[in-house]
C-alpha cells in the first residue's frame, strides 16, 4: 500500500530513482551499520575495543540480514529506532564481538554520520545532473549569443538582448549554485562520534583519535565538536540547496512565459503520446517546467523548515532532530529530482527565431527608446531628452504609431529629415549591447568545456 | 523498498495508520472512481447521458480492478495524471458505456472533487481523536481544579494558579481547534464540476443542476463556481489545522518543561521496555510530548505552504496545484496523527502534586507578591506599594531571604507585628484567584460530557 | 531621520495613510489609556475601586498629557514598556485616584485589549476598500459578462470564457475573505482582563464582570478565559488576512500578465506623468498591479510569523509576544493597504476586447477542440474521439495549419463536407459555456448592491 | 508621527542606532548619490562622458542639498522612486554636466550598488558585536572550562559535562557564522552597472570598464554579469544571517532556561530599576535573552522572506524587488541589534556554581549511568549490561532510591562490596570526559585573543 508522494502512482515518477534508492529503509539501515562497522574497526586499530572484534562486526553489518518489518515493529514498541536494531546485531555477531558494538557511541552520532554519507552520496548524484544542465544552456547560450529578442521588466519589453545573454545569466546563477554546494559539501556533514552530548564521556581521551579515524575511512572530515545540537553546518548547505531551488524555479517561471500561446519564442521538448489534458485535444503544455516549479517550492518549504530545526534544546533535542531527520530524504530526493529536470528541461528546448523576431517588432520600434534617448541627451541633456522622448513614445502607444512617425513629429525634427544616428539607434536587433560577448564570457567561465568542444 | 517517513521502518509508526490508508494509492483511485461513477449516475438521471451507461460505469469503478503499477507507467509515459486511468477505464466498461465515462469532465475537477471526499473521511477520524484528547484533559482539568502549583511567565514564577485552571487553557483552545474545523468542513471542500475551467462549457446548461445531484450522491456541498484556481475555500480549513497544531505544539513545550528532571510536576506515561537511549539506561524521556512537538512542526510547515499555492496562474496552474496535491495527503495525515498522539498523550498524564507543591514554594513567598502589593496598595498608592515591594522583593532574592523576613525589615513594618492581611496575602496556595470556577465553567462549556459523567 | 518602510521617501506612499495613524506612537498610548479609563470606569461601577476614582482618570487619560520621547528614553531604562506610562499617569491624577489607576490588570491585559481595539478600527477602514474592490471588479464583471476572451491553464490556451466570468471569480474570492474577516473579528480580538496569568487573582470574584463591563464600553467582546498565551483567536483572524493576500496576490499576477506587451487585453491606469524607467520612455508599467503583488508578499510573511507565535511558554512568554506585538501593527498597515491598492487598481483597469479577440484567434480554431470532441465522442466514444482529434490538434500545431483543415483531412471526413455541427463547434466566440449566467449570479450574490445599481 | 518598530517609543531601543542610522532616508539618499559620484568620476575617466562634468557631479551628490519631504511626495506622483531625485539633482548641478548624471545608468543598478555600500558598512557594525559577543562566551568557558553540569536530552539529565564545554559549542557555532558572512560579503553585494537588463547597451564596450572602475572607488567586487533579476548572491549572505538568527536564538532559549526560577544556572545581568512586572514586584525575567529570541524570530522570517525573492519574472520584476528592498534594510537593523543583544547578554551572564552542583545531584547518581555501563559492559556485553542498569535505574527512579543502592541490590553485586571502579564511576562531576580539553582547544581555534589574553 503505497503512501506518500515518492511512491504514489501517480508521483512516484517525478522523482529520481537513484535518489530514492540511497534513501530506502534498506539503504538507510546499510548506512547505519556502515558507520558501526567503521567505528569497531577504528576503535581495535587504536586498541580501544579487542582487535578481534572488528572484523566480526564488519563481517555482520549488511542490512539484509535484518527483517525489517520485524525491525520496523519492535522500534514502534521501545519508542526507540536504534536499540532494537542494535539488539539484532548483537545476536548476529554473537558474544564476545556483540559487547563491542556501539562502543560509547549515542544513538544520534550514528544516524548524523550514517546521514552525512547518504548526502556525500546525494551530493555526487546531484552535481552530475546539475553540471548536465548547466552545459546543456552553456551549448544553447553559445549557439544564440547573437540571436535578438526583447529583454521584459515588469512584464514590458524594455531593451532587446540576445537569447544567449539570458540563457547565460541563468548559466551564471546556476554555476554559483554549483560552486557553493561543492565547497560546502565536506564541512556540512561531518562524521560525529562524540557521545551522547559530545564530550566523548564513555571513549575518554581517545575520543577524538577514533573519531579521526572513523571519518577517514568513510571519506568524511571529523566535527571539530561533535556536538547533536548544532545543525547550523548541514543547516548551510541546505541553505545553499535553497538558492538552487530559486534559481530554477526563476529559469522555469521564465521558461513557462516563454512558452506561452502569445509567445512562443522557446518551447519544452514534445513527443507524441504527451496528453496535456483529458478533454483539450490541443495541449501541449510546459509540463517540465511546471513539474520544476513544483519541486522548487517543494524544496524550499522543506530546506527552510529543516534550518528551522538548528533551535535545539540543551545538548539534545528529539522535537527538533525528528523534524530534521524526516525533511533530510526528502530535501535529497527532490533536489535530485530538481537537477535531473532541469537537466532534461535544458536539454530539450526548442528555440523559434521567428517568434523572437515577431515579438521584438510588436512594438513598433520603442524598446529602442532608450538608443534614442541617449544620442538625443547628447544634443540636449538628459532632463529635456526624456521630456521629449516620453511624450513621442507615449503618443506613439496611445495612437499605436510607429515610434519613428512619433519622433519625427517632435518639435525638433519636424518637416526635416531624422538625423542618420537617430535612425539607426531605432534599429532594435542591433541594441544588444555586449550581449554576446558576455555570453561567451560566461559559458568561459562556468562551463569551459562547453566552448572548447565547440 | 520503502522511501518517504509514512512507511520507514524508523518513523512509520509515528503515523496514524487508518489516516495512512485513507490516502493510500488504492484509496486515491477509488475515491477517483466513487466521483466517475457519481457523476454518470447524476448525468444519467439528467438525461446528459443515456441511462444505461451509468450502471455499467458505476459497477466497474472498483479500484481493485485496475493494476496500479502498470497504470504508474502509463502515467510516467504520458506525463498525465488520469488519462492512463480512464483508458483502462474505458477497456472495462466497453463500449457504448466507455463512450460516456468522465463525460464532460476535466480532471482536476475529479481530483477535486476526490480529495474533498478524502478530506471528509479524515475530518471524521481526527475529529474523533480530537475529541478524545479533549475529554482526557477536561477531566484532568475537573479533577486538579484546585491543585495549586506555580504560574509562571517568561520563564519565571509568576502567580499562583492551579493545574486544573492550566489545563482548563488548553481545553478552551482545543474547543475553538474542534469547532473551526467542523464549521469550514463543508465549505472548503465542495464538489466541483464545472469542466476545464469552470465554465460548464463542455455539458451546458444543466451543468449546475449535474454538480448539485453528484455533490448531493457525495456527501458534499456543490462549488457556486466552480474553479480550480480558487484555492481559498481548502486554504480555510488547512489555516484551522495550522492554529491546532501551534495549540498542540504549545501543550507539547509545556509538557515537556514539566517533565524536566528538575521540575517533574506533570509526566507522560511510561512503560518498562521503552527505551530512552542506547546508553544512558536511566532516562525516561517525554517522548510523546517530543514527537507531537515534532508533528506539530511537520504540519505547519505543510499548511502554509499548501496556502501559498493558492496563488495560481490564470484559469489553471499545475506548477501550483502539483504541490498542493501532494501536500495535502500529507497534511492529512500528519493532522490525524497529531490529534491521535495528542489524545494517547493526554490519556497518560501522571500528576505529581508534591512536586507542585514544592515548586511553589521555591521561591519562599515571593510568588505571593502581587498579593501583598494589593493590600499595600489600598494603604500607601501604587507607586510607593510597588518601590517598597520592589525593594523587599530584590533583596529577598540577593540575599535569599524568605519574602516575609524582607518585608518585616521595610520601614513602615520594622519593629512591629505584620498586619494579619498581609500574613495571609503571602499564602501561594491560597492566592489562585478564580481558577477553580473558570476550570469548571470551561469544561461545562468545551467538553459537557465529562462534566456530567463526573 | 525616517527608518522603516512606513515612513521612507521612496516606499512611504504605498501605505495607507489612516492606518499608518490608527497605529502611530499616539494612537497607541491613547488607546492604552481608553482601556486604562474604561478598567476604572468598569471597577467604580462594580464598587472594586472608589466611585471618586474614575473620573479622574478618565480626564487624564489623553496621550497628549504625555511626553513621548521621554517615555522612550524611560521605557529603555526600565526595560518595561508600561510602568514608565502608569507612572506618569499617577503623577497626572495626583492621589487618591493615582492608585486605582492600572488596578489589578498586568501589562499584556492592557496591550492586548488596546491592540484588539486598534484591529477592530482598522477592520472598518480595511472593509471600506475591500468593498470597493469588489464593487468595481462586480461591476465590470457585469459589463463584461459576455466578452469573449481566451481561457488559460498551464500558461496555454484552454478554453473560451468570457471576461466577466474571470472578473466573477475574483469576486467570489473577494467576497469569502470579506464574509471571513467580519465573521471572525469581534472573536478573534476580545477584552482581555484577568491579570498576570489569567486568573482574576488581583481583582477576586468580581473579575469577569469587571471585564465583561470594560468590554461593553469599548464595544468588544470579553475573553472567556483571558489567557495571554493564547493567541490562536487573534491567529486566525491573521488567517483569513493571510487568504486575503492569496488572492489578492492572485488577481495581481494575472493582471500583470494580461498587461503583457505581447497581450494587452487588460491595462492598469495611466496617467501621464507616470515614469515606468529613468531611460526607457515607453515603459508602461503595471506598478499598481506589481505593488499589489509585493503588498500580499509581505502581509503573507507576516500574518504567517505571527500565527507562529501563538507556541508560548507557560502562562506568558515575552519571546513569542514581543514579536507578535510588533507584527500587528504591520500586519494590520500592509493589510489596509493592500486593499487600498485593490479597489484602485480595480477603478482603473481598462478592458482591450480587441486584444482579447485577436488573442482568442490566435490557436486558428485549436482553442475550441473541446467543444468538437464533446461531438465526435457522441458519434464514436471518447477514446476515438481523443485519438482523431488529438492527432488533428497536434498536426495543426506542428505545421501551422488552422485546426479545421487539420480536421477536414482526417480519415473520417477526408473528401467530404464537414458536418454542420462540427462547424459550428469551432466558433470559439460562442463555446463560453455558462460563462454570462455564472457572472450575474456571482455579482447577485456577492455585490448585490451593484446589479441593482445597473 | 512615528510609525514602526524601528522608532516606535516602546520598542525603538531593541534596535541599533548606528545600523537604523545606516539606513535612515539620509544615509539612503547619500548612498544613491554616492554611487552617482562614482559613475561619473569613472566615465570621466574612461572618456565616456566631459572630464569636467564629474567634479560638478560630485559636489553635489550631498543630501543635506535635497528636500525629502519634497522628494517624496514628487515620487509618490510619479510613482517612481529615483526620477524625481535626478530631476533636483540636475537642477543644482546645471547644464552641461546635468546631462552626464545618471548616463546609461538604469535605476535598479543605483539602488542595488548603494545597498551594497550599505551592507558594507552594516557588516562591519555587526561583526565588531558578533565578535564581543564570541570573545565574552570565550572568556566564561575559559573560566568554567572545569565547572560541571549536568547535560540534558530531550529535557532530561543525560551525562554531565562542564558549563565551559557548552559554551565553548556556542562559540563554535558563532564562529562559523563569524567566518560565512565575512567571507561571502564581497560577493554577496558587487557593484552592478549594467544598464537597464544588464548587457551595457547604454554604454556600449566600455560598460564593463566603467563598472569595474565605480566598483573599485566603492570597495565593492565588479557584477561579472550585471544582471538585476539575479538575487542568490545576496541571498546567500542573508541565509548565513538566518543561521546566525537559528544559533543566536537556541543560545537566547538555553539561557532562558538555565536561569528558569527552578534551574538558577546561570543569570542575565540585572540592575536594579529594571523591572520585571506592573505588579508583580519579585520578577526578575530574562529580559535582554528573551528579547534576543524575539529579534532572533523577527530576523529568520524576514531573511527567509527576502531569499523568496529570487524569483523574478525576465530580466527584471519589481513585485520581487519591492519587497527585497524593503527587506533589506529591516535585515540589516535587525541582525546589527541582535549581535549588539547578544554581546550584552554573553558580558553579563552570572554563573552560580552552586545551583549547577546542586542540580548535578538531584537525580542521586543516575546522570552517571553510562559511566557505570561502560564498566559493565566489559564484564557482561552491552545487552546484558544495559539490561541489568535499565532495571535497576527505573527502580531507582519509581521508587526514588539513590542509583547506588539499586545497583547494588542487582543479582551479581547483592550481599558483596561494590567494585571500586564501579563506584568511581558513580562520581558525576568527574564523569566530563574532554569537556575542559574540547573547551580551550574550541577558545584557541574561534577566539585566540581570548586565550592569549589569559
Amino acid at each position: 500500500m503505497a503512501v506518500g508522494m515518492f511512491e504514489s502512482f501517480i508521483t512516484g515518477h517525478w522523482f529520481n530513482a537513484e535518489a530514492k534508492a540511497l534513501w530506502s529503509d534498506t539503504a538507510t539501515l546499510q548506512a547505519w551499520l556502515d558507520v558501526e562497522a567503521a567505528l569497531a574497526r577504528a576503535q581495535a586499530e587504536l586498541g580501544v575495543i579487542p582487535a578481534e572484534a572488528a572484523p566480526v562486526i564488519a563481517a555482520h553489518a549488511r542490512a539484509e540480514l535484518f527483517d525489517l518489518p520485524q525491525l520496523a515493529e519492535a522500534i514502534a514498541f521501545a519508542q526507540h529506532p536504534l536499540v532494537p536494531v542494535l539488539h539484532r546485531f548483537e545476536q548476529l555477531c554473537g558474544e564476545p564481538a556483540a559487547g563491542y558494538i556501539h562502543w560509547g557511541a549515542t544513538t544520534q552520532n550514528i544516524f548524523d554520520t550514517a546521514s552525512a554519507l547518504q548526502m556525500q552520496r546525494t551530493h555526487a548524484l546531484l552535481a552530475g545532473h546539475l553540471g548536465a544542465a548547466i552545459d546543456a544552456l552553456a551549448a544553447l547560450a553559445l549557439a544564440h549569443q547573437a540571436t535578438p529578442m526583447a529583454g521584459r521588466t515588469h512584464g514590458q519589453h524594455a531593451l532587446p538582448m540576445t537569447l544567449g545573454f539570458k540563457l547565460a545569466g541563468w548559466v551564471d546563477e546556476l554555476g554559483r549554485s554549483r560552486q557553493r554546494l561543492a565547497e560546502r559539501l565536506a564541512a556540512s556533514f561531518p562524521a560525529s562520534m562524540g557521545g551522547a552530548i559530545g564530550t566523548f564521556a564513555a571513549t575518554g581521551p581517545l575520543g577524538p583519535a577514533v573519531q579521526a579515524r572513523l571519518a577517514e575511512q568513510l571519506g568524511l572530515q571529523p566535527a571539530a565538536l561533535p556536538l547533536r545540537a548544532s545543525f547550523d553546518r548541514a543547516g548551510d548547505y541546505l541553505a545553499a540547496l535553497g538558492l538552487l531551488a530559486g534559481t530554477a524555479q526563476k529559469i522555469a517561471q521564465d521558461l513557462v512565459f516563454l512558452q506561452r500561446t502569445e509567445i512562443g519564442e522557446v518551447a519544452e521538448a514534445f513527443h507524441l503520446g504527451k496528453v496535456g489534458s483529458s478533454t483539450m485535444a490541443q495541449k501541449r503544455n510546459p509540463s517540465t517546467a511546471l513539474l520544476l516549479v513544483s519541486l522548487a517550492r517543494m524544496l524550499r518549504t522543506r530546506t527552510q523548515a529543516a534550518q528551522d530545526t538548528m533551535v535545539r534544546m540543551d545538548e539534545g533535542d528529539s522535537s527538533a532532530t525528528n523534524v530534521a531527520d524526516t525533511l533530510l530524504p526528502e530535501v535529497a530526493i527532490i533536489a535530485t529530482s530538481l537537477a535531473e529536470t532541469l537537466a532534461r528541461l535544458a536539454r530539450g528546448l526548442v528555440v523559434d527565431e521567428e517568434a523572437m523576431a515577431r515579438n521584438l517588432g510588436l512594438t513598433q520600434g520603442l524598446i529602442a527608446s532608450e538608443a534614442v534617448m541617449m544620442r538625443l541627451t547628447q544634443r540636449m541633456g538628459r532632463h529635456e531628452a526624456h521630456r521629449l522622448l516620453y511624450a513621442a513614445a507615449q503618443r506613439a502607444q496611445s495612437e499605436g504609431l510607429p515610434f519613428v512617425e512619433a519622433i519625427r513629429a517632435l518639435p525638433p525634427f519636424e518637416g526635416r529629415a531624422l538625423p542618420a544616428d537617430l535612425l539607426q539607434a531605432l534599429d532594435a536587433a542591433a541594441y544588444v549591447g555586449e550581449s554576446a560577448a558576455l555570453t561567451v564570457q560566461t559559458v568561459a567561465r562556468v562551463a569551459p568545456g562547453v566552448l572548447s568542444r565547440k
